[in-house]
């Protein structure tokens, strides 16, 4: 997914833009890493900002002036910008320190006239950056076509994929059911329509995915769902097979993508529903300029979306089953091959897919896999390429965080091993299994319904903090079926800073990722992860309903990172159970020496 | 406190208001209670809601239409409103169930115009239910005067009592030190002056105690402080001795207090912060009115006074230590006298005074002590008096919450304890062990600074949760230096619900309560409430801050009602530890049988 741009070839692009924007009496542009449906993976023809910038993180925003040109990152692209995008021609700031508003409004001329294109940006981003601007006497213009797009000669086309239609089996209900309870919910609020354009709820809605937008499978399209029960496809018509077409039937209508926005323009005196984190800021002005009323108000896929079904959660329990047999022969593998030397992060990569693939199944990674040696596990969302590859150093840690779509089920897996010989320092022992007490205590959690994933988060995190440590990212997302990676609306977070929490309160059926870790700048980071499922918990004696965690990944954890002194018996009991139950599930799948690799490492403590 | 009215006369005055609400052609009226000063505790003066209909409950409103009246009560006190309030003259309505705004609009004709006193509410409850009425065409009208105190022929004048000076000794620092430093925040933010109306700020700022209200040694006040660093504090001549005046000095000018509006109607021009918890809408309405431009802005002085200094927090410590031996006597009294039968809530909730009286410097109770027998703890807002007075049974659980006043600091205790013959059940041993196991988590937290107390809260209820039951209030709150026992705006709660937290990152140097419970409802309730003051914690390789907590409160926790069995080795250190700590502590303030009970008290588990 990585986009070539030399330093040399970033400035030419940087004046063509700039050239551009002239033509168009702008005094600046904004370019976020974005796409129509706000989504967090995007398809090449989207890469704006990669292909000016170089820059090759997942998220970030240039903004670029007369004169004047600046990168906005987090903190977890610090390193990667210095590295990828040209100092000479950028700033770096680091948000949410510098504020992109503020930065415009001082750097550009009091008066200016700075472009956005409003299908990229939500409302809210628009409203908040122009208002800074305003302060200052500048403008925030929305410009009808994109300036990059003007001076991107070889800019890829969108995906032309055929959407497919996603199976009943798999879905666990109809789409038909899916939209009249949708209908139902319009009509209970007294709205007229709802524009959908997450990707992943138009997929969910209708049954179908799509192989538009790396690693996760849906397909390029908008959707208005009315409140009789009805609905609009806007999708490009290659994508339409006949087979969809009479999946789809006749309640939903297909047509063109290009005919959303027109369609937006006839809704004139209807009220309608639009998500503010989805729905982009265009959406809402061509409603408005179409005398519609848009209410900004919580997508209403997201939330049956996220409460998997039966048939999903039995997807889930297979497709998980069937990765970890593949994670499990690549851990076999790397026990044998990693502590001789001469393997590196890509290989270790290659050989991890090699085995995914074996299940003949794999439609897809689920992500970009995290495979990290040494001082790269410190880096909580580092991807490896031909640049930063490095060796798998024999004595050390090594990090590998990867998933697959599988058509039952998404899967997310992190394992943290000790690649031989010798032993782990004490200090790597010791944190180890403190992320080790934190992933039990999560797994084992049981709260009362009404519990949000942030009354639950410092319990991952309590064992660390007692050793004056933490970690700087969330603990759990929400994953989906044969879906996005990261889905919400629910998390297990900090309710600040930096990944915060979202305040859903958690439902049986939800499923999250359990993924505490520690990170030591330069040496060596640590992250257990497995997808858990959400789940009632029956207890004589207790008093209203309580919920819990079903563990839905069964891979080995490795024993040589552990300091069985710290765990309590409980926790050695949890650990044990984990790992007879690792092997039954996972035996039967496997034999040789990869079988003998398993019963070894399932042992008891 | 507690405020006598028959249902008969509840009659009569509800006829009277709604005679003097014709009078000045309202068609309804508002009844909170509150004072001008949105404090939790109020004078008599302020009592209008009790006069009325006889509610005795700290929190609830009326509203009286011209033939249909309703009380507002959360779920505290759906029992105590029955018993208290008339249903022929009252509708029972339960908040926040029902919206109070949306109530008045559906009973309420079109076109009713509905008073309000501006003095007794924020400007956020005046936007609020305004906007309800507007929706129905009804409109909320400012009153000048409030009608009530038109129809309340012997209503209680304000305390005049002298306001006290602190001394620096209990304060720790001069007012001049802390009013400079208000200045130095109303310049660094662009303010002309800060309002500043709830009356432990003021208290607090100007190192002055006053007897004004129940419980809260506060003085009737209003102070406006301004960035030269001057302030004018409006007050009652006849509170002001000379004594106050030498302390105040030249920057602060006394005024009368009835001279407050005219004060904010000559700020024209001026930027004004006013807190919008604490500031009435008066307040509001009052400076926009005279051109000046009130931001709601949190009252400066409220983060400085959660934080006490070094003389505050040796105060509190020397505070604790003296009400702790006052309670250790009483529950030595207590485990001698109520298992023989005769005593009851009100005779215990005396003799408890006595010991803390007999200290000789105990300056009024913190709060109405809650004594509590048998099914009345399962009400976790318990208030005892002549009518609901409950004997103490022998073979029961009794639960005591109580707090004192002193001049070096305010107490917050609660102690559960089994009143013998006999044992306690399985079940109340298990819950008590829950709280207690809940209790010890919350001491014994680490946590690094940028935490806030939600984030803590569920450590408190995870033993609990295990067993499927929870309690419905908060874990701990903030708590005063001879000020306020419930003090903000640090809180230990979930994050939303009936008593939410308030995302404040916790600071070393700011006291909470630690009260974590369990209510069975009609049988027995537990508590374990100490006060525990936020301190800095060294870890050897920790990275950044890291906090914990240090127990303010040593009283024995009565090892009868124990599981030994559910605690871990950790668990029971700590209760040694603590009992030791009490032990060493109050063992030379006591003597006799009451040193011995100590000392057996004091026994490791």
């Amino acid at each position: 997914m990585l986009m070539q741009t030399t330093k040399d070839s970033g400035s030419a692009r940087l004046s063509a833009l700039r050239e551009e924007l002239k033509r168009r009496g702008l005094d600046g542009f904004v370019i976020p890493i974005s796409d129509e449906h706000m989504s967090e993976y995007i398809g090449g023809y989207a890469q704006r900002l990669a292909w000016l910038t170089g820059f090759g993180g997942s998220a970030g925003s240039a903004v670029v002036l007369k004169d004047h040109a600046a990168m906005f990152v987090d903190g977890r692209y610090t390193i990667q910008v210095r590295e990828q995008v040209d100092e000479k021609l950028y700033d770096y700031c680091l948000v949410p320190d510098v504020s992109m508003g503020k930065w415009i409004a001082d750097n550009a001329p009091a008066g200016a006239k700075i472009g956005f294109d409003p299908w990229l940006h939500t409302k809210g981003w628009a409203d908040q950056v122009g208002k800074a601007l305003a302060k200052k006497g500048s403008e925030l213009v929305a410009v009808d076509t994109n300036p990059v797009d003007a001076v991107w000669s070889d800019r890829p086309e969108p995906s032309a994929a055929a959407a497919q239609v996603h199976a009943d089996e798999h879905a666990g209900r109809s789409s038909a059911e899916k939209r009249a309870e949708v209908a139902d919910w319009l009509k209970d609020e007294g709205y007229d329509a709802a524009v959908v354009s997450a990707l992943d709820s138009i997929a969910w809605l209708l049954n179908i995915r799509g192989a538009d937008v790396d690693r996760t499978p849906v397909a390029l399209s908008y959707l208005i769902a009315h409140a009789d029960g009805t609905a609009d496809l806007f999708i490009a018509p290659e994508k339409v097979t006949p087979e969809l077409e009479k999946h789809l039937g006749n309640a939903v209508t297909i047509r063109p993508r290009s005919e959303f926005d027109g369609a937006l323009g006839t809704m004139k005196g209807k009220t309608v529903s639009v998500d503010p984190d989805y729905g982009v800021a265009a959406i809402f002005r061509l409603l408005e300029d179409a005398g519609a009323t848009p209410v900004a108000e919580r997508d209403p896929v997201i939330l049956p979306k996220a409460i998997k079904n039966t048939a999903e959660q039995q997807g889930h329990r297979k497709a998980q089953e069937r990765d970890g047999a593949a994670v499990t022969q690549f851990l076999h593998w790397l026990s044998v091959a990693a502590p001789k030397g001469g393997e590196t992060e890509l290989s270790a990569a290659a050989k991890l897919q090699e085995f995914r693939k074996a299940t003949g199944v794999l439609k897809d990674n689920s992500f970009d896999t995290i495979s990290a040696a040494g001082p790269h596990a410190a880096i909580p969302h580092y991807r490896v390429d031909e640049e930063s590859n490095l060796p798998i150093q024999p004595g050390s840690v090594f990090l590998c965080d990867s998933g697959g779509q599988y058509l039952d089920g998404t899967t997310d897996i992190t394992r943290t091993v000790w690649i031989g010989p010798g032993e782990p320092s004490a200090e790597q022992k010791d944190r180890f299994t403190r992320v080790l007490k934190g992933h039990i205590a999560i797994d084992r959690a049981v709260f009362p319904q009404g519990t949000n994933g942030s009354q639950l988060d410092s319990f991952a995190r309590q064992f660390l903090w007692q050793a004056g440590v933490d970690y700087g990212h969330g603990t759990g997302h929400g994953v989906g079926s044969y879906l996005g990676v990261h889905e919400g609306p629910q998390r297990i977070a900090k309710p600040g800073g930096a990944y915060p929490g979202t305040g859903q309160e958690l439902f049986a059926g939800m499923i999250l990722s359990n993924e505490p870790g520690y990170y030591k700048g330069g040496e060596y980071g640590i992250r257990i992860e497995n997808l858990i499922l959400t789940v009632e918990r029956e207890i004589v004696g207790g008093e209203g309903t309580s919920l819990g965690f079903e563990a839905l990944t069964f891979v080995p954890i490795d024993a040589t990172l552990v300091d069985r002194s710290l765990l309590t018996q409980d926790e050695i009991a949890w650990w044990n159970d984990y790992h007879a139950k690792t092997r039954d599930l996972l035996a039967p799948q496997l034999e040789g020496e990869a079988l003998a690799w398993l019963e070894a490492a399932c042992q008891p403590l």
